[in-house]
């Protein structure tokens, strides 16, 4: 079974770089990743707060965050 | 061709983690990942300094630099 993976940006620039060579590098055999802008979609910032998510970009991999580079603190985008 | 990809970090645990879940899980069919423990190989903190890395854990894909999380400065390895 395929891991659920996020990707939780806000669409700067720092994030889009991220998703482009990160993101959508990951193994297709292992991970289905799901990107979240979550600049369109703000009801899911506290998801993304709850589970530890401080910036974006930020790429959640079996439950464990991973914030790659820096674009914008998730307090911004409230 | 596969893409060369570096891995470089520092041995600590916020190294081990990413990995574990983001440098283990790119696509091997695309990209060859490169372990670089630059606690153990000083000589090439020069090479990772040069690419713009500024702090372990970091993935340098396609010639872009991703700090994934903070371990430790690059500074304080050397």
């Amino acid at each position: 079974m395929k891991s659920q993976t996020q990707f939780y940006h806000a669409g700067c620039p720092v994030c889009t770089s991220a998703e482009k060579f990160v993101a959508q590098s990951l193994d297709p055999a292992r991970f289905d990743v799901e990107i979240v802008h979550l600049g369109e979609q703000g009801q899911r910032i506290g998801e993304a707060e709850q589970r530890g998510v401080q910036s974006v970009p930020a790429l959640v991999l079996d439950g464990q965050v991973f914030h790659i580079n820096h674009g914008a603190d998730l307090s911004a985008l409230a």
